[in-house]
C-alpha cells in the first residue's frame, strides 16, 4: 500500500460544507479501488486542496477522484515522511 | 494560531536522511517565530515536499524556511480540514 498527496486547484470560495460533501463522495466509493482518503486541507482563498490518501497506485486514486467529480492529474507518491 | 501547507519543488533524489536533516533545521529555530512544523511528506521522484505547519502567519513560516535554507513562496493558509 502506497501513500499519495494530491493537489486540486480552482476551489476558490468553496465552503467547509461543500468540501465535506466532496470528500464524502470520495469516501463513499474509495473501497472499490482499495483507496482510503485520510485528510483534505483547503485554502479557499487560493483555491487549493491537498488530499492525503493511501492506495495501491496513483491511477486508483485518480479514478476515485474523477468518479467523485473532482479529478486531478497532480498526484504525488509519498515515499518519505518526517 | 493558523495552519499552513507549504510546497517545495526541486527535491529530486533527496534521501529520507537529507529530508530529516532539513526538517531538523526548521525545528531547531521554529520557536523564534512561534511556528511549529508538524509533518513533511516527500515525493523524491517529482521532487515535491509538502509541509504542514502551525504559526501566527504566512510570513513567519516563510522566514523559518528561508533561514533553514529551503525557502518557498508557495505557502497556503489552511482554513478548512476534513
Amino acid at each position: 500500500m502506497a501513500k499519495f498527496m494530491d493537489v486540486h486547484s480552482g476551489f476558490i470560495g468553496v465552503t467547509g460544507q461543500q468540501l465535506a460533501e466532496a470528500h464524502g463522495r470520495d469516501l463513499a466509493i474509495e473501497g472499490d479501488e482499495g483507496v482510503h482518503f485520510e485528510t483534505a486541507w483547503m485554502d479557499p482563498v487560493a483555491g487549493k486542496v491537498f488530499c492525503l490518501a493511501t492506495g495501491p497506485n496513483r491511477e486508483a486514486v485518480m479514478r476515485i477522484h474523477e468518479r467523485a467529480g473532482h479529478g486531478t492529474a497532480e498526484i504525488y507518491e509519498i515515499t518519505v515522511e518526517v
